[in-house]
């Protein structure tokens, strides 16, 4: 069974129940961008996790397996270098504007190095506004200062 | 005066001077973020928050009048789809691998549309942590539902 | 059912029925452009018009639930950056040839911003004209002002 | 002298003297949109708009010579296929999100053909809107149906 | 059935009764070439000429009515921006190397404007040489001068 | 002398005497378009014709040395695959749309080979048209058969 | 039959018979390259060499038939511009390395003009040596001076 | 000194001296093709032929050193994957087109290898012949079987 | 049997054996990466490797024989030139900070030449280590001089 | 001072001087690849290193506190994915050729993450070897395993 095989089978498997990210993150104890991940086919589970997702979505023992796997990364963008879709497409184009504007504030703080997207986390909040709702992403990355040696 | 010379003279007082994007923020009330992206040729700014940013840095007014242009964004690239600066990279990196998770998840809690990079603010902190310190990037960006007509 | 076997079941039926998109239109409520995005699997429809389309095209639940969807936007340009078909060609053309011109008209009337291709409304309309019919199209966007923070 | 600096030294006089598109097409008798496309290389005037607008905006005669000639067009772009300019790029994303749509509804309307980017012309009007301002593009190209031969 | 399934069929019935694109072309109307663009579905075809062209080569009502819809056109080249066969990229280099003479030596005879790849007829032919046989092709394109407005 | 300063003062020379292609081919015996190609430092020229093309351009002894070196060739194309100029890209249109058809057509009359583009010649007409002026190019390549061993 | 099921057809047919090049060109009189070269899609045969080929590898008429025809060519790089594959990048980096000095060199001994890849022949020959054998390739084109009209 | 003024001032002092590479071989004892590629800026040479070719062409110190040094490679191709200039582009052509076959001949004769493209030498010599003189290049590389550990 | 088929083959045996390349390493006699790379179908195995390694695993004849060929390398990238997995990038990252420093510090000590990516080995080993276990990759190539002549 | 200018007079002085890397690396105490990264401006080097440094080489101030700065990295591939220099592109094929074996055999060892190219030291070493010497490089980076959360 191929990383897109599982992801093919959770996806739908999400789907006939019904369920919500946020449902399936209460029952199996992930977060609902990480568990997600995982159901694209870009993250893996461990053991125990990929049991509970399993059981939650009722799928058999191959697609359990294949969460636990390691894949090849970084399918989102498929063919291209540039995603097509404009809801991707943003996230390209805040890099595009505020790359560098990002890179020198935080290099100004920390020094030289990069923020890890390993160790790294990231959370999607709504957030009401009457001029229309927002959208609140967090991300936590451990900053990684490059080794002189 | 060009843009990329309004920056080159913006980033060479800067550091001339010793100052932080902290303490230039603090003199011009700009957030530190959109403060750099307007140094760096991608935002533009109010009469009143150009003047007081060229007061601080003791630039012209030749340099003060670009900040209030608008100029073409999206120059962090340069001539590249896919930044090979490591630290530019990651955020790159990170639209690959959980592009379409993000998607995912923001679509069912508000529907078809995209997060807005236009009406969007973000900011950088740093997180101190015993294991490494950590950055803390938060993107808060309009939900822009579609239209459909 | 993906969003292009759904694509593909609508534009057959269309087909087979002989209907114009004017005709659907007329029979489900949606501008005629908005619903052939809907058709090509771009755009997604409310529950009603779905409904409504489903039943004039004579489709099953599953096209019609496929179309309450939110795919994948973008693909009228397949694996390329720039379209080969000519029809498709010309449009990109006139962003090549009159896109400076429309940016700086457009941002000296109404600041730093763009226009939204998201809160936007497009028609087409056939003009007669003796030395050969033209087309009309119209683009309605709302202008997005870049926030400033 | 180069179209580039003909370019160069039309929106420095422009800049200089303080005037809006508006003013200009008034003064000159083009339209804004094709005005703005003079200045910025892409297209040509007759030397008598040439000489209207040298006039105006205080030029000499090599300027008002390089406005006559032909031109390598399509320099909105430079040197990227898809333009990294957000104002820009919301063209090139109606094309990949609608431009299907539009072939089918157009060429089901006036057969095989494409709407000429050559006969053609393209206004640009700010709709009060008290949700936010909106943007009426109005583009107007005379359709081509393929010859058969 | 698609217009990739069309011209299989076409091609196919083509080659088993051994028919010139001579023959065809006098079977049912069309020049040698604009015939073979509709066999290889980048033109389409008058239902009076399908009909011939279907008869001719006796394949069925499906492979004739797909003859007479419009297809996305640019298939030559398929995944690549450059064509990778010889034959097609003489045409290619062609461009690259007569491109900026064809365009001035033309502009300057009629000024502003482009040679119409719609409006537009082609012709090859054999012409004997003792030195070795060389091909002769006349390319007839309306001249559409650009529209000042 | 490199051919782009070569290539600049032949073509400022033209310019300032008011010459046509059409009078300059007269005063030095090579075809228009050929000629133009040694303006545009694409193709070079005999001693003898580059010495009547610099004395009827009155340009000195370093210009009509470069017309006679072996350049580069494809300059036509700068740093793109795909022209974004309008004029040169209905070239490539047709190549992409007619390319396929062509190599069928010629192929068949002619055996598997290629049309040479360099023992070949190029000829352009104004056809005058009371529905719009066409253009005629006339293209005579060397039919070269592979060579089987 | 298309010419990939052709070469596939081919390819097992000679694993299968544990023939090599050398023996199958004995048996057909083509050289190994020319046979390489139709057996994988590039080259066509003429009916004899095609009949004799078949007979030795015992593939029926369809294949027979498959090698007489004209194929789209340039397939040895796939998807690529640049192969990746290191024994086919090799040629790749010799163009990159000495392209310049080759076209200088030729052009010098034999005037403006290419080597053509059509009227040409390739061999390989493997040199025994001490210090490792070697590789020799020998190209031999017709060298076409570019027609000055 | 760069490699590309090293360069640029040793083509020069060629041309005014009136040499061509095979005087200048016979002068400082390395072959044309590895000469003109130390001309070119891609090979380096050693302080004795260095020394020799600096004394023959009449140039100082600095060109002397430059030419001793290892400069990057791989500049033929400039900024495009695939060469534009017919001469150059002949040699994809062929790898193109007989990539594979080269591949599996060599690969069947010496194993799981490449041919070597630094243990390498290349000539080039003109073949007279009645028909039109031909092109006769001989590349000679060190086969390097693939190790296995 | 293709080569993709055989990796599939051998990466399913070994999964479902539960054996890591370690214990294949063990009972094949080949180093873990240079196995690896055989069973992704990159590298070719002697007879003898082979038939250990169809035996360890438990696979058929036709997988063993497809181990012994040679076949298209470099498929790590697929149709990338840049490879989106985080893990693979990391190496591609490495190249493009630290490529010319290795380029400058290995030519000064051994020369104008490359390290063998042919001649070559490389080993990876685990490094415990209290702040967190270090990958330590070791490759050894042999220095290949650029051949003068 | 730009990070460019001051490798150009870095890399200047460390000629003119005759020193080497690892004379420079005794002197300023830093590994041969990392000071040569930081002369090419892609590392940073700490105050202390970057005056010893600077005192070795007898080079300014401005040239001292640019080394201390942090730069854009990744320039060693200029503008191309690709790297056309030979030694350069060898470490690309690594990659293209063993990077999926890299993976999965890291990847079983230590789990589910990357190998950091920023916590990351590389050494280079010449090994004489009778057949020809040898370079052992080394390479140790920390093992990131991916975070779950």
């Amino acid at each position: 069974m191929t990383k897109s095989e599982m992801s093919q089978a959770l996806l739908a498997a999400k789907k006939a129940k019904g369920l919500t990210w946020q449902q399936l993150s209460a029952a199996c104890g992930l977060a609902e961008l990480y568990l997600a991940s995982v159901c694209y086919g870009e993250s893996s589970a461990t053991e125990e996790s990929a049991k509970k997702l399993a059981q939650t979505l009722d799928v058999g023992e191959p697609v359990m397996r294949a969460m636990t796997e390691y894949a090849l990364k970084g399918n989102s963008l498929e063919h291209r270098a540039i995603p097509s879709d404009p809801f991707l497409y943003r996230f390209y184009e805040i890099l595009a504007v505020y790359g560098l504007s990002l890179k020198d504030v935080i290099q100004e703080k920390l020094g030289d190095g990069i923020v890890s997207a390993v160790d790294f986390t990231m959370d999607v909040q709504r957030q009401a506004d009457p001029k229309g709702d927002r959208v609140l992403i967090t991300m936590n990355g451990k900053f990684l200062p490059y080794k002189r040696w």
